[in-house]
């Protein structure tokens, strides 16, 4: 139906206020983007809202949201455990089907450009959007908040990629980003000794030596007396998924405990579990157009 | 855009006048049904054709490549190395999305009964569709072929399933049938000893003791220097990849021979590829909802 697909995940500040969430969530159907997800949560009084669609009903989705979230968030009256800078605080674009990653950059700078114009919001660009290194990490642009903005803004290498350099009084800041799609994914470990968990998140994270694009952090699972990895994989097509798993059994069994599972929390691309089959069936010459579904997209689309 | 997808590959007995072949391929489309390949085989003088589409159009597709084929192509004077007894040979339907292997039992009975009626074949159904256990095997329906089916049909238990006692004096007979999608998947290992591919093809395949719903034959790649188990997956769903290829791989270190790698050959199924992943990764309560093409695919048919 679409041709070029891009996702995008804004999160924005309202967890709590029902009626609210769906006045902003309702701007996506109206622009004619998909509305896939809406994900309030009342303890971060913050909503991850999904969408897709083709890249300019995305953008016009983008702004429409924002438009309302400006008009019915008052960030000084704000409270929630998760970190926030901005009415919508974050907006990251994912490149989907038949889009690269340069599209969704492309679209991030645009889409910065007009928020800034129309909203008077300061709008800083992140990850493969970003014009620093260290705005990248969407953590480094947040550090202190809303509340910190108004100083931390003035400081020397803090001018917005868009906009005046001064926070939106009750809108705050917003950053834009190109992502690859993120996979939530925990391994579950047959041991109740969180120690374990620990090590083996800290011998697979990037940030200590393992693998690149691994964040990885070890829980207690109460319920069941085990215990798990729990990873996000920024980077599913450098970092797949069937290495981190790999190394996760070679860690656990240094120590003698086995991998009961693992599990994928919410969405994934196809495409990884494909590379997944790919590795595991070790597969000679093997090509996506070879699975019947693509095929008869394929079809579908050449016949009209 | 389609809601319900049936599959079907009709093996048809041209596979060397081009223009012939491109006549009856072009009934699919004229039926509104999309076209997936279209595949000649000279030395069989045979031509797999492709195509899915709704049930309905389906059935129409079938309906007039059948009659175009009764049309232009006359048995009497056909030759080839495959064995075939009709001009339209056989006819599989393959239930592929929110269709059931029921829906396609049901639609080769109705277009059995169709085919029978309008052009005077009579028709055998075979596999899921067949009405005794011995017809389920298409090659013991097709055996004696063309020439042999004017004696055989005369015989007791071989009255058609639909149709006239006679074999059409042009077209022969057909074989109507409802089965799942069929796998052609090979298996390379690192040896030229071709002993080692047929004992390890014969320890797999359902007919000798093996796996069910596998069929495989030893073979060797001259150019590689290698030997490879060549086989069929006539049900993925009860014997899937991942179960043959661990086997294999179990029965190869027997003999100390490494498998080297394996390939699908042609299309498979989403969901084949999908069980793998879950099998090797292990994965708990994973569903294939949490794909995000499925989920976007679901979004669009909500929101229309």
């Amino acid at each position: 139906m679409f041709r070029k697909l891009i996702e995008s995940v804004p999160n924005i500040s309202e967890g709590r206020d029902r009626e609210k969430i769906e006045r902003i969530a309702a701007e996506v159907r109206a622009a004619g983007a998909i509305l896939l997800d809406v994900d309030p949560d009342p303890d971060h009084n913050r909503t991850v809202i999904s969408l897709v669609g083709p890249p300019e009903r995305v953008e016009e989705a983008l702004l429409r949201l924002t438009a309302k979230a400006v008009e019915l968030i008052d960030l000084q009256e704000h409270k929630g455990e998760h970190p926030r800078m901005g009415a919508v605080d974050v907006i990251p674009l994912v490149p989907i089907k038949n889009t690269t990653m340069a599209d969704c950059v492309e679209l991030s700078r645009r889409l910065g450009a007009e928020i800034a114009e129309r909203f008077k919001i300061p709008v800083y660009l992140y990850e493969e959007s970003a014009t620093k290194p260290e705005r990248r990490d969407l953590a480094y642009i947040r550090k202190g908040e809303f509340e910190g903005f108004f100083e931390k803004i003035k400081q020397p290498g803090w001018e917005p990629d868009f906009g005046p350099r001064e926070v939106h009084p009750t809108a705050g800041v917003v950053a834009v980003g190109a992502r690859p799609p993120l996979i939530a994914y925990n391994v579950n470990l047959g041991t109740s000794d969180l120690e374990i968990a620990k090590r083996i998140a800290k011998a697979v994270r990037g940030s200590s030596g393992g693998l690149r694009y691994v964040k990885a952090l070890g829980f207690a699972l109460e319920e069941r007396g085990i215990v798990q990895v729990s990873m996000n994989l920024t980077n599913y097509e450098k970092t797949p998924i069937f290495r981190v798993f790999e190394l996760i059994k070679r860690e656990a069994a240094r120590y003698g405990v086995p991998v009961l599972g693992s599990e994928i929390v919410g969405l994934v691309p196809q495409r990884a579990l494909n590379m997944v089959a790919d590795f595991y069936l070790q597969l000679e010459n093997f090509s996506e157009d070879q699975i019947l579904e693509n095929r008869i997209a394929q079809a579908l689309e050449e016949q009209g």
